[in-house]
Formats: C-alpha cells, structure tokens, sequence
C-alpha cells in the first residue's frame, strides 16, 4: 500500500516554518526512487480516462511529482510560478496568506480555451494557492479535470474549497 | 539532434529580468513531452557508466529535469533550495549575486560521505549558484561525478568556474 509505505517515509517536522506547526518533510520520499515512481503510476491510472490535455504543476514542489507525471501520461507540462519568475505574457492570481498576501502567475499561451488540464501540487493544505490556480484555469477557459496530491493534509479542509472546481481530487495520503 | 530541435524550441525574451538582458524561456520545451524525454535519455546515456549514487537538483526549475532523470537512473533525488525552505537540519552557502547574495542549503542527512553526485540545472549561466551548490557537496564529503544542464550559455563562462570540481560538464545545448 502506497499510503503505508508513505506514512512510514515521510518526517515530521515540529516547529517549522514557525512554532506549534507539524511539517511534513517529503525529501525522504524523493530518496526512494521506486515509491516515487510508484506515486505517479497510480496518479496515471487514476488519470487514464479523463482525456488530459496536459499536466499543471504549482512551484516549486508541485514541479517535483507534476512534471513526471506528464512525462508518463506523454502530456505537455505547465508551471504555474510565483510573482516575476515567468518571462513572457502572464496573468496573475493573488491569494491570502496569514499575513497579507502573494500572487501566483500563468503564461498567457499555457494552453487553448477547452484544455483538459490536472492541478497537481505536493501537498493539499488550506487550499489557497490551488483555488488561486483554479481561477486563473478557469478565467482563461481551461477546464479542470483533476486534482491529484501525494499528500493531503485533510484535517485543513482544502478539499472543501477545491471541489467547486472539480470533484476528482486524488491523493497519495491523507492524514485526518 | 536534440541541440537544433532545442533551438527551434527555446523562447527569447527580451528585456527580461531587466533591460539589455535577452532570457532564455524553457517552458516551450515543458510542452514537448517527446522533447523532454529525449533530454533526459541523453543524459542517462552520458551517465550510465559514472556510479552514481544520487541527483541533485537546485530550486526551482531544476526539480524539473533533476526529478525525472533521477527516476529514470532508478536514483534518489536531493533538493537543494533557497534559505528557509527545507525543514531539517541543513548546511547553507551563499553566493554573489549582481546586487547582493542569497544563500542556498542541502539538507544535512541528504547523502552519505563518498556518495558520487550529479548537479542538475536548468541553465548555466555564470555558473553561481552551481559552485556554491559544488562547495556544499564537498564541504559535506561527496564526489561530483558530473554537471548536467539543459542550456549552457557558454559566453558567460560558467564551465570555467565549476570545471575545478568536475570536469564532466554535459549540456544539451550550447549557446556561444
């Protein structure tokens, strides 16, 4: 079972970024080849009948899981990025954070009106940067056919903002 | 050949991050999926006799070609990434930039002392954050076995500045 085994990998981390917050370091999953690979292969064949135009994947984590998984659907690759790091024509999404807020951004030319597209970012938390980047989806009439996260941080409730977008959301492992 | 079908692909964008400079775009690259799959087959071809025991990729965009080249090698992948952003225990270095410095840092349990490493990025430009990533790995006992990048601006001289730590220097393509 994938989630067994990603339980046992992943490493709690107490009191990062800040005090009385839990962490959950990924990096030690990155050192097992084969449950990334693993990962992905269930996330395709949880994909393979929803017709995919292409693979979203939010920085800088969400380049990790997402890129590979595009190259295994054989499907081109879209990064959403922080503010400023994309060269050409972009839209923009801000969202809250604790204190004040950031913006993520798109290329204008990511993908045509109708794509089906799959978000994917590491880990589902509250949700915020991923509702950022259903708006912009849909603002630029892409549609969103799945979610998928290796984690999902489910006792957060990101989940619930998500699914006005769309109801497919995959994850790896859920902690409640 | 991967170098022209690069070169058609890859976007000039000028006056970006600032005026005078002329950035080199990837992200048409990200959409073709056979494209990047031969980049990375490439690489696997020019390491397969090197041993290695890991690839590490630097924040962000070398999580792309990094993660999926470890997969493919069947090889553990390590981050390294901006200050503040991995949990555990790390070592940092920093490094110039035109205006300034900013720090990079590898986890402290990322790899084992002998462990023979290939560096993955993107883009070699002046070859900064490479050498500072070059001198975390030897600092940390490690052995550079070989420098991958999907770009190598060569009239900025980055092979100069981190051949002293290996002289296997492999890009797929070069701009002079």
């Amino acid at each position: 079972m994938i989630e067994e085994r990603l339980k046992e990998t992943i490493r709690d981390i107490h009191d990062f970024p800040k005090p009385g917050i839990v962490f959950k370091d990924i990096t030690p999953i990155l050192k097992d080849y084969q449950l990334c690979s693993d990962i992905v292969d269930k996330f395709a064949d949880q994909c393979k009948d929803l017709k995919l135009d292409a693979v979203v994947g939010i920085e800088s984590r969400g380049f990790l899981f997402g890129f590979l998984l595009a190259n295994k659907l054989g499907l081109p690759f879209i990064p959403i990025r922080k503010q400023g790091r994309l060269p050409a024509d972009t839209y923009q999404q801000r969202y809250d954070l604790e204190y004040g807020s950031a913006s993520i951004e798109i290329h204008k030319d990511a993908f045509k009106p109708g794509a089906r597209l799959l978000v994917h970012d590491d880990l589902l938390a509250t949700g915020g940067t991923v509702v950022a980047t259903s708006k912009l989806i849909q603002m630029m009439g892409g549609e969103i056919a799945a979610f998928a996260f290796v984690i999902n941080l489910d006792f957060l409730k990101g989940a619930e903002k998500i699914r006005p977008f769309c109801d497919n959301i995959f994850s790896s492992v859920s902690y409640y």
